[in-house]
């Protein structure tokens, strides 16, 4: 069911039980006592500006929880803009910031004086703190082990970063020991085991869930669903896959980003490439997904 | 300067003005205000349990903050144990934690129902809190991201990390090519506009300061100090050594962390063995340290 969209889930579910799951109207798993963040209006919020590349990747976090909160937020991806306001590419900070953001993606808040933040974990712990999906955290130190703890596991799997890795021989036999080792599994049994459930901390959502979506929405659009018999190599992890669903449900009823070239439906662009033969004969040979 | 102990700060110095700085006495640096963590008495700290490998690393900053704090902090460095806390390992929490805690380092809380942290970013801020070295910090989710440039560095420097590294010439040509590029400086110039000075925060020491001494020591140790001319490798950034100089200072003057075998002088031990030749002609030919 993984990546799945909610108008998708009625049909060819995987893992029976959480259909039903993600059925239920999205509103009752946001919770109660955020009105602001379902009304589909412009309230309070502050309008973020979030800068990064035209596709969502380690954006993605950001630009859900703008669009499920309604929040006035405009994503720039132009090359140019982005480089003004990154340090990497010599930017400093538009408006006089400080010029510490070293890549994208960076937010801007135009309403706290134009403060900015970078590195995904920080910047969704900001944002999320800004919007409110912050209320179910009881301790904020954990939640950035949480999402420190996907993103080491992004970084870990072989394939799942990096715009020009080649899918070949070699990538394949360190994908297969990365499962036959069992360090996929020990990562997955961790995540699963730091979320209450339905959502990490419990009914309502946070910003560690959104960041989930991104990281498991990734993993699987950059590699796992071009891969034959790997479609459901989230199946044995229902927590886990249910915050990815219940929060890729919320992402398509709620508000557009502005000036996003794209739906949130997609976290990562797969490669222009299909996988090369040698990739994928090495991974059928390991039996890894049977 | 970098890396040389408070005790040795009296000769040989590469940047005049840090001289002063640095023999400044060490308690006006961490701020009138936290009495508790200069009396050398064991307070009302919570007492840690640190799992970590037997030599400082990525629980550097942990370490550090109770020895300085004073706090009651034991150091637990075995194998077995720490498989027992480690998920990756296949252990679960001691006392009946949820085993969502991959690796070390490890924190536990015994003051604190057994709470238990990991990932050392997601440690250093909760550690930072418990010991009041989060007075400074006036924004969470910007020392956060503070902390993830600082191991962004660290990952993105050619045999920054990894125990297994082989320094060949292959990783001399990477090291070469991450000064040429510029990337190197690009890095250190937004960490030295990051810091107000002399700490991060101004006139008082905070977690994110024992984050960058942690993360500059392991990779002068592990790598420049045994480079021929690029001992001054930092030289350029005199925030960031100032910080690492004043925080080293802190360390040695404080109390012992209880079964640590090491000293807190060392981040990072040396590689074995010394570099090879290949690797170091490489790095000769590039003129990048001249």
């Amino acid at each position: 069911m993984l990546l799945r969209e909610r108008t998708n889930l009625g049909s060819g579910m995987m893992v029976a039980g959480l259909s039903v799951l993600a059925l239920v109207s999205w509103a009752s798993w946001v919770g109660g006592a955020a009105p602001s963040a379902l009304t589909h209006q412009e309230t309070a919020h502050p309008h973020l500006t979030i800068y990064y590349w035209p596709f969502p990747a380690r954006a993605h976090s950001l630009l859900s929880m703008c669009a499920v909160a309604c929040a006035p937020c405009t994503h720039v991806h132009s090359y140019d803009r982005i480089a003004a306001v990154a340090s990497a590419n010599g930017g400093s900070m538009e408006g006089g910031g400080v010029g510490d953001t070293f890549a994208p993606p960076i937010v801007v808040d135009e309403d706290n004086q134009g403060f900015a933040i970078s590195q995904s974990v920080a910047a969704t712990l900001y944002v999320g703190q800004r919007l409110g999906f912050d209320a179910a955290v009881p301790n904020v130190p954990k939640s950035v082990q949480y999402m420190v703890d996907l993103a080491d596991f992004l970084a870990q799997i072989p394939g799942g970063e990096g715009p020009t890795l080649i899918f070949d021989e070699e990538l394949g036999r360190k994908l297969a020991h990365f499962h036959t080792s069992g360090r996929f599994d020990a990562w997955m049994q961790n995540i699963e085991r730091s979320i209450i459930g339905p959502y990490y901390y419990g009914e309502r959502v946070s910003y560690v869930d959104f960041y989930l979506n991104q990281v498991l929405k990734w993993i699987y659009q950059r590699i796992y669903r071009q891969i034959p018999g790997a479609e459901n190599v989230f199946g044995a992890y229902p927590k886990a896959m249910g915050v990815q669903a219940s929060v890729s449900a919320l992402d398509v009823t709620t508000c557009p980003v502005l000036g996003s070239p794209f739906p949130l439906t997609t976290s990562f662009p797969s490669p222009d490439e299909p996988f090369s033969k040698p990739f994928l004969d090495t991974l059928a040979n390991t039996s890894i997904f049977r």
